[in-house]
């Protein structure tokens, strides 16, 4: 008679356990046996931030089922029925006995697990920069929920009081909002000269950077850490242009899969590290599968050269789902990701999916991108804020192939549409006729994402002549342009693009005054939104001007200096 | 020389607008004129209620743009280019000799407009139910801008307190919400035993009632109104079980198309009203496009028998561009709905696409459906609300074709990912795998729409055994059956499902107390959500025990009456 699966789980904190208990449920009288580094398993980790912030109080709740129950080894045996090893590293893979070496960290015990199928969900490590003082007192990574917690109290009973963040990533945004909201003084230093550069095209990015520095945060960017002072504890950071005092370092320049075990073992692994599998989840190795944030995963569109790194909570747990049912024998895959992810930063919500505008420009020669502003709800709508959306698509195909929404109104929403729309390899006139919901309580008739596949549709035939933000100030500065505001002069006086000559005819006006518009020079028109100036756009080249571009999104898309009648 | 194109649009609320902006923006030498019969144009009816709510306190946005200029004939003139000739009835359509009779309504003078192409967006009128003393005074609709003001003035003016609502629908449910937001009496009567009878499977449909009964509206479900009372002004609703007292009436029982003007042209309509259209908006007649609140859908499955008519904003919006295009000479069509709605009722967000359970098994015959609830964001974070969703596929497809999403939480954006799945014809794999965004702000790294599709494909695969509420009540009170609660016996006391003979053994211990469960009857299981539930049927099919089913949604979906250990 068969003995019973044997099925051993190396990691626990998302695709693990979930792998692990979907096993035991398709397959009841498997043997699995789940080992953790760490003595705390399956926590939300992405709650870290919001513990410091003070929004989430209780650090426990970050360990626990919804209903109240910790996740430790005890509740995984009574409740899922399997084993869990805590404080246990992995520490070889016999792929020819199919056996993993496994060592308690406490009391140094070897013990060697047999397996029929193993999975290897062993996550990532914060990436450790090489500078020097990094291991001072009060440096942090925030990766665990020790680090939350030390933090915490470290900033209690010390009183500290000056930050600084070291990368503009998402560890560094939502820790620049929780530590600002605790009271900190705040740094963030970044090398790049734009925050969230990985993940941000420089336009939507000033934007972020706009918000984050209003909340009083102080950007440093373009700025490299050369090392971090004090003694015993941190008392400074230097960067390339200066020295800053800080009590408190948060180090957030990028994770790095955990792959050196597997790499042991001689399964493929990508040159930039990251276990390769493939779409059920399987390594090179046909009775090893990995999944989280040790792999690196196939792009949804094959046009991408290569996998690649986005290591999420989200994507960890498909891993898991598609693990378990593969090692039940049962039909399932992962055809991908689209690279999406959100961020908060104080009240500024940060989404992107699919490829930024320098991404898809390194895979194809025909992008098109369009951004739109407006609001996310009616106008009337008391509580309707603004979003400004870029989306990026192929001209020859008019697929929607990334879509950035960054501002106060409500991104989550349209940035998980975006997402289905991208998944789905939906173009543009496809996005602009889904049947979302709509009431004025939640979006406008026509929704922003809807809203910018039309214009960028419109783009793409040639009816909207129009020009990013970045384009246009390039061309503003560049001089022998005129910039044609549209609006009212009330509005007008109260906030303007920052240049020394700027011609304003309200739209309403524009028919009649067709003769005060220039007709030898390039015309950048723009009004709020933008709105009234593809409106402009389309009366001048009535009129016989056909060298007349709006500026996409308008002022408040504008990432550049404004000025007002008063000041100027 | 060709003469210039001339369009004639009649309706000038949401497609007339839309239709004529965008032919002036293509065709910019073309001769268009709008006439509507009312003498305000494109206004924002669906921010009605919240006017009379008092959430949108200038009745003036409404027709004002984002901007705050009046949207009236001398804007659309100056900016848009077109001609408006407000308070001006269309008469007659003579398709030989292509023109418009039109008259204008104050002076009676005729006008007869010539086009080369017409544009119908007629738009939709209140449906008037046979009942005596619908004419008296405070008797309203709520379909114009006049509804609202004179509604809201009246109130204040009179002191009217004790509102009936005929028709328990969007109109009924938002219109609850505002009178009881303004301190009136509210009953809502409506004919079928469920509120949003057309619009949710009843087990949805009861959770809304719950919500809105608990908000203190008075339900008359399952009653017929007979009669509107009063001398005058209005003094009482009178239905088939008692007489209500009433101050003011709001009838809401349904839109019809005005096609009247279609029909005498002797256009294809549908037999139950609303022109019908092809999927570039063209009438029977290649010279007259239509499109808004005046014509039947193109609903996005070809299954379904035969046009939808839902009309709605948004469609009508996307209806003026593709009609637009088309007069332009532009590709562009409009491949259909998916029913999508959504409407706020208090704290409940109630959404639904495709189709119900019950239209679905009106279609197919291989319908599974599946009802999960949870958190819209991590349990462990401040906020976080709860949402019911529920599926419905196709057996042989997986593919989704269906989806309710109420509660507290946000079902809005959940709505829309369904929509585009759906619009997509996504199975429920695909919408598990969706690279949705992820962050504690926004939702659980397993999104309730992922999680719900999860649950359908467990259901489909025969790993999940459950029931929907509705099935459950009604085999729990046929007697002979297991009812087990999962939950701690805290939780057990605290609420449970009303009825005498709940088990109740901790998920935590049911490994060890297995000899408690009867194995001779049938055992409904349930919880807080159902995701213990789905445990503990695993746990007791792994110990031989399978006539087991978990209750979905468990008490977050549990439509039914409730007891605590006080009271029973």
């Amino acid at each position: 008679m068969k003995n019973s699966l044997r099925v051993v789980v190396i990691g626990g904190v998302a695709c693990g356990p979930k792998a692990a208990a979907r096993i035991k449920r398709l397959v009841p009288n498997s043997e699995v046996t789940m080992v953790d580094r760490g003595s705390i398993v399956s926590y939300g980790a992405c709650g870290l931030p919001y513990y410091v912030e003070g929004t989430c109080s209780k650090i426990e709740a970050l360990v626990e089922t919804a209903a109240g129950i910790p996740r430790d080894a005890g509740y995984f045996k009574r409740v899922k029925g399997f084993d869990v090893f805590t404080r246990t590293e992995a520490m070889k893979i016999d792929r020819k006995n199919k056996t993993v070496l496994v060592r308690n960290i406490d009391t140094g015990k070897e013990d060697t697990l047999a397996y029929d199928k193993l999975v290897m969900a062993t996550g990532s490590r914060a990436l450790q920069p090489p500078i020097p003082g990094r291991e001072l007192e009060n440096v942090w990574y925030m990766r665990s929920l020790d680090d939350a917690t030390s933090m915490v109290d470290k900033i209690q009973a010390k009183n500290l009081s000056r930050a600084v963040l070291i990368g503009a990533g998402y560890i560094g945004v939502e820790m620049a909002e929780a530590l600002k909201e605790r009271g900190l003084q705040v740094t963030m230093v970044e090398v790049f000269d734009q925050v969230m550069p990985q993940f941000l095209d420089p336009e939507m990015s000033m934007l972020v950077a706009g918000h984050i520095s209003k909340k009083g945060v102080d950007l440093a960017l373009g700025e490299k850490v050369l090392a971090i002072e004090g003694t015993g504890s941190v008392s400074a950071v230097k960067t390339d242009k200066r020295t800053i005092p800080a009590d408190l370092v948060v180090i957030g320049v990028g994770v790095r899969p955990n792959d050196e075990l597997a790499k042991d073992a001689g399964l493929d692994c990508s040159p930039k590290g990251g276990i390769v599998i493939n779409e059920f989840c399987r390594t090179s190795d046909p009775d090893i599968y990995a999944g989280g944030d040790c792999v690196v995963n196939r792009y949804i569109d094959p046009a991408m050269p290569g996998p690649v790194y986005v290591p999420l909570g989200s994507t960890s747990n498909k891993h898991g789902r598609v693990i378990a049912d593969q090692i039940a024998g049962r039909a399932a895959s992962f055809s991908g990701i689209t690279s999406t992810g959100i961020c908060k930063a104080f009240e500024f919500n940060i989404g992107r999916t699919g490829l930024t505008e320098k991404q898809a420009r390194e895979i194809y020669p025909d992008v098109e991108t369009a951004i739109w502003a407006g609001a996310d709800r009616p106008h009337y709508f008391p509580g309707s804020k603004n979003l400004i959306v870029k989306l990026v698509a192929l001209k020859s195909s008019r697929k929607i192939i990334g879509a950035q929404i960054v501002g106060q109104g409500d991104s989550s929403k349209r940035l998980d549409v975006a997402a289905g729309a991208i998944y789905f390899g939906a173009t543009v006139e496809q996005v602009g006729n889904i049947d979302l919901g709509y009431a004025p309580p939640y979006s406008p008739p026509i929704d922003p994402i809807a809203a910018g596949a039309h214009l960028l549709a419109n783009k793409l035939d040639g009816i909207a002549h129009s020009v990013s933000p970045i384009e246009a100030k390039q061309r503003i500065d560049g001089g022998g342009v005129v910039v044609l505001d549209v609006r009212t002069p009330r509005e007008f006086n109260a906030r303007r693009v920052a240049h020394p000559d700027v011609l304003n005819i309200p739209l309403d006006d524009l028919r009649e005054r067709l003769g005060e518009v220039p007709r030898d020079r390039d015309i950048f028109i723009y009004c709020g939104v933008s709105l009234r100036a593809y409106e402009a756009q389309l009366i001048l080249n009535a009129a016989g001007l056909d060298r007349v571009f709006f500026i996409e999104g308008g002022l408040a898309a504008w990432p550049f200096k404004t000025t007002s009648s008063k000041q100027s």
